[in-house]
C-alpha cells in the first residue's frame, strides 16, 4: 500500500445508508414482488439525503431447490437495484437469509428429513456457492451495485443459544467463508464482497466465527452493534458504552486486522426500545453515529432499519416493530430526521478523524482462535477499561497483546502509547 | 340413514383423479404462478378422462407470516380451481403442506426462536383455522370445489420417525383435527371436507393419530398406500399383499367407522420404482385399483401423482421422481394409460361390489387408542391373516374384537360370518 492510498481512503466522506425493510409484507414482499412499491420505499429513503441501501433476498424464495436458482427472482433483485440506481442509491446485498429480526428462512433441501450441515455439507455448500455467484453475476454490470454480503449474520446458524444449530469448528467456519467469498467474486469481480456476522464472533468465548475471520477476510470488515445485548441494559442509555458501543466494536476490529487501513463498514446500528425510548432515538442515533464517525477507515454507516414493520405482522419482538427512520407510512421519525442531518453536514466534506496515539492491550489468549474474547464482551474487564478510558476523553484504539510487541505494526497505526488493562482501571 | 341413501351411494360410480403435481417447478411452481402452465399440466390429466385433481399449496408461501395470509396466493390457488373447472375437473385443496415427497415445509413463524407447537400452540392454532377458513371461503361459491383436506399426512410432525416431531398425545390430536374440520366447515359448509394422515396411523403403536380419528371425523375417511412401507420389500411387486394393499387399507379403516355406508377415499397410492419398476407400473396399477374397487363406498381413487418431477430438481428421494401418470413432457406412461383404461370402463357404470360377508376379527387393545394397532402392519399377524384369507378368495371385511359381539353393528354391514386371526392361520 501506497501512502497516497491511505490518504486517499481516509479523505473519502463516509457513507451513509439503510437496511432496506420494505413496507408491504416485510421481506415477505419478495412473495408479491411489486416493483412500484419498492420504488416508494426507495424515494423515502433517497429523501433522507442517503446514499445506499442493503437489500435482503430469502434464500428459501430464491433458491428453494438445490438445483432451482429462480429466474424471476433474479431479475426483481436486479430490478430492485435499478429503481435505487434511478433515485441515486447504490446496492449491498446479502445473499444467505438466513435470519431476519428473529425469523429463520431455510430452505426445506437442508432441513428436517434433508438435515445437512449448511456449512459443510458438500452439495449444500456447492449450492450456496452457485447461489452467490448467481446474484453477483446478474449485478456485476450495474454500476451502483456495491458488492456482496456472504449473508446477515450466518453466524447464528453455528452456534448456541440458537435452539438448533448446525455445529462447526473455527476452521470449518473459515473455510466456509472463504469459499464464500470466492463465489461473490467469481460472480461480480472487483466488487465490494464481505461477511457480516453478529457480535458473538466478537464477544462469544468458542463462537466458530471469529474477530480473525472478520477482521482478514472479504473487502470490508462488517460490524453490527446492538446495544439490546446487553449494553443498553447494563450501562443505561446515555451510557458512554451505549453510545459508543458501535465506536467500540469499530475500534475493537481493528486489533485483529493485517492491513492498518482495511475498511471498517458499521453495517447495521439501531436505537432499539424500550432500552432506548422512541422519545430518546434521535439522540441516541447522533451520538452513535457521531462516534463512530471519530474513528478512522470508517467505510460507512447502515442504520436498521430503513421502515418500521407493520403491525399488522404477527410475531415478531416487541423492539423490532419500531426501528425504522421512517414509519410505515413513510414519515420521517425522528432519528431518521438525526441521520439525515449527520449525512448532509458530511456530504463532500473531507472526513478525516485524527488518528488514535493511544491504545489499549487486549489479550484474548491469541489472536486466531480468541479463546478469551468474553473479556471483550459487555460486562468483561476490557469492555469496561476501554469505555472507561473513552469517558476520560482518550480515544482509545485497540492492540491484541501478541502484537503489542511489533514496532512496525503500531507505526503503521500511528499508535504511540499502549495502556494495559490494569492501568486502565 | 335411509336404505335407499345406502343404496344410492352404493350406487355411484366411482371417482378417478390424480394428486396435482406441477411440471415446472413442482410445487414451487406456487413462487412463479403460470396460469398457462397450469392450464397445460390439468388438459394433460384431463386426457386421462379422470375427474378431479388434488391440489397442494404450500403453507410457508401462503401464509408467510401468521397474519398474513397472502391474497394473490389465494386468488391463484381459484385460478387454478377455476381452470380445472374448464376442463371438467373438481379440485380437492389440502391446506397444510406441510410435507411433500420428503420435503417440510414448515412457516419461520413456527420454527427455531419461534418454535411452538403446531398441533396446540393457541396462536398458531388459531392462525391454522384462519388459514383453513379462507381458503375454503374463497372456493365456497365453486362448484367443482369438493373440499379442504386438512393437510397432507400431517401426522408426520407429531411422532417419529420424523427426526424433530412437535409431540402430542391423542387427545390433543383428536382436538386438533376438529378444530381444523370445523374451520374448513365456516369457510365452505357442506363441501367435503376431511383430513388424511399416513399409515402411522393404521400401523404404528402411540401414533398420536389413530385409527378411530381417521374413520370418525371429517365427511370420508382417507387412506394412503403406499407399498414402500415394508409391503413390497416384504411380499414381492405381485404379492397379495402389495397388491392388495389398498384394498386392505379401506377395509381396515371400516372397522373404526360408526357409520357403515362411511365413504372411504383412496387418497394416494402410486407406484414406486424400483420396487415396482417402471415396466411393471401398469399392471400393479390396474391390479391396485381393481382390488380397491372391490371395496364398498369406496368414494374414488386419486393416484400420485400426475407428472414425474423434473430430473433438474435436486434431492428427492430416488422414487419419487418417476411416479407420475404423465411424464414431466405430459407424455402418457404406462401407468397413466392403464388408470385411463379402468376410469373410462366405470364410467356411467354401476359401482356396486358384493358386500362382504366374512369378517376377520381384530383386536387392537381397544378401539379408540389401538394400542396394539401394529398387528395391522406389514408383517404383523392380523396384516398377513388377512392377506392369507384374500389369497384364498375370501374377500375379507374387517371387524373389531370389541364390536364382533354386536349383532346391529355386524348386522348393518352385511356381515355373517367373523373369522378369529388364529383360524386364519
Amino acid at each position: 500500500m501506497h501512502d497516497d492510498d491511505v490518504v486517499l481512503r481516509a479523505l473519502r466522506p463516509p457513507r451513509f445508508g439503510v437496511n432496506y425493510t420494505p413496507t408491504r409484507g416485510w421481506f415477505h414482499h419478495w412473495l408479491d414482488f411489486d416493483l412500484d412499491e419498492v420504488k416508494s420505499d426507495l424515494d423515502s429513503v433517497a429523501g433522507l439525503g442517503l446514499d445506499h441501501v442493503r437489500v435482503f433476498p430469502l434464500w428459501p424464495l430464491f433458491q428453494p431447490n438445490r438445483t432451482l436458482i429462480r429466474p424471476r427472482a433474479v431479475e426483481q433483485l436486479v430490478s430492485v437495484a435499478d429503481a435505487a440506481a434511478a433515485l441515486g442509491l447504490d446496492v449491498s446485498v446479502d445473499g444467505l437469509q438466513g435470519h431476519l429480526s428473529s425469523f429463520d428462512f431455510l430452505p426445506a433441501w437442508t432441513r428436517t428429513w434433508h438435515r445437512r450441515n449448511i456449512f459443510t455439507d458438500p452439495e449444500v455448500v456447492a449450492g450456496q456457492e452457485e447461489y452467490l455467484r448467481t446474484l453477483a453475476a446478474a449485478l456485476a454490470d450495474r454500476p451502483n451495485f456495491l458488492g456482496m454480503t456472504v449473508g446477515n449474520e450466518i453466524d447464528q446458524f453455528s452456534d448456541g443459544p440458537h435452539p438448533d444449530p448446525d455445529r462447526i469448528g473455527r476452521e470449518q467456519a473459515g473455510q466456509w467463508l472463504e469459499r464464500m467469498l470466492a463465489a461473490c467474486e467469481a460472480g461480480a469481480p472487483g466488487r465490494f464482497h464481505l461477511h457480516a456476522e453478529y457480535d458473538a464472533s466478537w464477544y462469544r468465548d468458542g463462537h466458530p466465527f471469529t474477530p480473525a475471520q472478520a477482521a482478514r477476510l472479504g473487502a470490508a470488515t462488517a460490524v453490527h452493534s446492538w446495544v439490546f445485548n446487553g449494553t443498553a441494559q447494563r450501562y443505561g442509555r446515555t451510557g458512554t458504552a451505549t453510545e459508543h458501543h458501535a465506536a467500540y466494536l469499530v475500534e475493537l476490529s481493528k486489533a485483529w486486522a493485517t492491513d492498518p487501513a482495511r475498511p471498517v463498514w458499521l453495517q447495521e446500528v439501531g436505537a432499539p426500545a424500550p432500552l432506548i425510548p422512541p422519545e430518546h432515538a434521535a439522540s441516541f442515533t447522533a451520538a452513535t453515529v457521531a462516534n463512530a464517525l471519530d474513528c478512522t477507515d470508517l467505510w460507512g454507516v447502515t442504520w436498521w432499519c430503513s421502515h418500521d414493520v407493520a403491525r399488522g405482522l404477527a410475531d415478531f419482538p416487541e423492539l423490532e416493530y419500531g426501528l425504522g427512520l421512517l414509519t410505515n407510512e413513510r414519515r420521517v421519525k425522528p432519528a431518521g430526521g438525526a441521520l439525515a442531518r449527520i449525512a448532509a453536514e458530511r456530504r463532500g466534506r473531507d472526513h478525516r478523524p485524527a488518528p488514535r496515539r493511544t491504545a489499549l492491550v487486549l489479550d484474548v489468549g491469541g489472536a486466531e482462535a480468541a479463546p478469551r474474547r468474553s473479556v471483550c464482551a459487555p460486562g468483561g474487564e476490557f469492555f469496561e477499561a476501554w469505555m472507561r478510558l473513552t469517558a476520560e476523553g482518550v480515544r482509545p484504539a485497540v492492540v491484541l497483546a501478541d502484537r503489542a510487541g511489533d514496532p512496525g505494526h503500531l507505526a503503521a497505526r500511528g499508535i504511540t502509547e499502549l495502556v494495559g488493562v490494569d492501568e486502565a482501571r
